[in-house]
């Protein structure tokens, strides 16, 4: 019998919260935006009642007796067995939270509901949430890979979450592929994220509308500011041939695809699925991403080699925090 | 009740056999030249004879009762479940060969011999006995790193050998960290093999020794003619504070500190075993490495970071592929 899980993902701007069937995926959601300022104890409360709106609303639905539990993917690193999230980026002063224990408590006392919480990173939750719904679904084995405003990953091997022996693993953003150049991000040189992160496809895009007649229809997007030039706009010229454009996008693919051939030769997964909102500009990044990646690895390697775009969006993180909770019996139970 | 095995590196130059006591290590040892040009049949009579001397050998010493089987540790692609060896580098014409029940069928017949074979990557055996007798015996997850003529890998993970879904994991030296750079290896730019292997350490210091004058100490160890300049002179001119020497190694550690930081991104792997020939240049190499891992990673990944020398030199494939056939029993057991 399938059960249903709370999945909460909590972001530095909103808190997203759903209702999550092991059989029909999402089926309640909801976003507000998160109390930064309130510190721990009173983003505790927020979420305890957001976790307690759901699970009422859930139990309206679903059968409270299959309720499986609560998952909240966070962002920084989370320490899953502790219940620990250590100095979540966005949430400035939170330090090392027991944040599991704290909602917990929170839950019991104030809303009289006792239910198992697991705690996970934001970039594991949303490959596992691929994998059990989305375009990771058909793959045993493969890397999640969110282009945003920065790069992140999850790795799914065997159909269980790796999470590395301290919980850090999955971090191609911080993967070096130009050891010499001149990109630095975080104090790293010539990392994924410094190369492709959301601000630097913006800065490659200013730098080439140096000269405004490179292209009229880029300048004309961004109302002939260049400093204001959008992933979107970006998109948008490139759908109607702009030729910077093509040629931004071909860049950001090739570089991407470089960064996959690593993963191919260091762990041997061929299949990734790629999301994030820089992702939105679809073949245009993985069409190049796919051909360097046959370029930047030995034909021994390149059977099977794919790359296919997520399917749950900004669902992904609430999805797949809500699956950890699934019962054993759950092929892609991740802590057994 | 500890059993043994035997042990055998299958390389292109020489065969390594031996007899591997589970709790003593190698009790018996012994190498011979490969008949690279008798072929595929040839060389399994080769094989199968030095299975069966290493086999009367260890009974004499050790209870027949507890002998666990054969490991082969093989160059290139290796299907583990199938006992096929693909195309191995220095074994030119052997194609696709099912080398486990050709071995097999021939020891039968031959030797009376019936035992359990287990073929295995020779990158791969190595790191695994480095697991169970050597340099990383205490580390639960970790990388082995091979420096040599090539640079190859294997990795460890929960102390068991991770091969990845297609057998093909650990190669690190195909991981590209200067994507843009002018060295190629086998078609690919910019990889660790292409500005570390020995090839190429051999040629920066000619490069170096353009003006003879900026080393005199290495001109005289390669009797003052550059292109004959080898590792061996580079490591003991270094000891000596030559300071084109030092610059060299130098710059080979905090390469393959970079591609170690990549490892820690990706994987969550934190210790490195780091064996080969041109890793006998010691801390001339790991104090540089160990360096620029920290610099090439997030401080919240540099708890636990480790570099430490292999410790079974040569022996190390013999030693990991007797141990793969080891009772279910061994804590290191790679296929349960």
């Amino acid at each position: 019998m399938p059960s249903w899980a709370i999945g909460i993902d909590l972001g530095g701007t909103n808190i997203k919260a759903a209702v999550v069937d092991e059989a029909e995926g999402v089926v309640d959601q909801d976003s507000q935006p998160t109390d930064a300022e309130a510190g721990p104890e009173g983003f505790v409360r927020q979420l305890a009642l957001l976790a307690s709106e759901h699970f009422q609303r859930g139990s309206e639905m679903l059968d409270p007796g299959t309720f499986a539990g609560i998952g909240v993917g966070a962002p920084g690193a989370v320490d899953s067995t502790k219940g620990l999230l250590s100095y979540p980026p966005n949430l400035p002063g939170w330090g090392r939270y027991p944040l599991r224990d704290a909602l917990q408590s929170r839950l019991e006392q104030a809303h009289g509901l006792a239910a198992p919480i697991l705690i996970e990173n934001d970039a594991n939750a949303a490959a596992y949430g691929e994998a059990v719904f989305g375009g990771g679904n058909s793959f045993r084995d493969f890397m999640m890979v969110t282009l945003g405003t920065g790069v992140g990953g999850g790795i799914i091997l065997d159909r269980k979450l790796y999470r590395g022996p301290n919980g850090t693993a999955g971090e191609i953003g911080f993967m070096i592929i130009d050891f010499e150049g001149e990109s630095v991000h975080a104090g790293v040189r010539g990392t994924i994220e410094s190369l492709i992160g959301k601000q630097r496809i913006v800065e490659l895009a200013c730098g080439m509308l140096d000269d405004p007649k490179a292209s009229p229809r880029l300048m004309e997007l961004c109302s002939l500011n260049p400093s204001k030039v959008s992933p979107r706009h970006l998109e948008q010229a490139a759908k109607e041939g702009d030729p910077v454009a093509l040629r931004l996008w071909q860049r950001v693919g090739s570089i991407l695809g470089v960064g996959l051939a690593n993963i191919v030769a260091l762990m041997d997964i061929r299949k990734f699925v790629i999301g994030g909102g820089i992702a939105a500009a679809g073949d245009l990044i993985f069409e190049p991403a796919l051909m360097q990646l046959h370029r930047s690895t030995l034909p021994s390697m390149h059977e099977g080699l794919e790359i296919v775009p997520a399917k749950l969006g900004n669902s992904a993180g609430v999805c797949g925090a809500a699956a950890l909770c699934f019962a054993s019996g759950h092929p892609l139970r991740s802590d057994d």
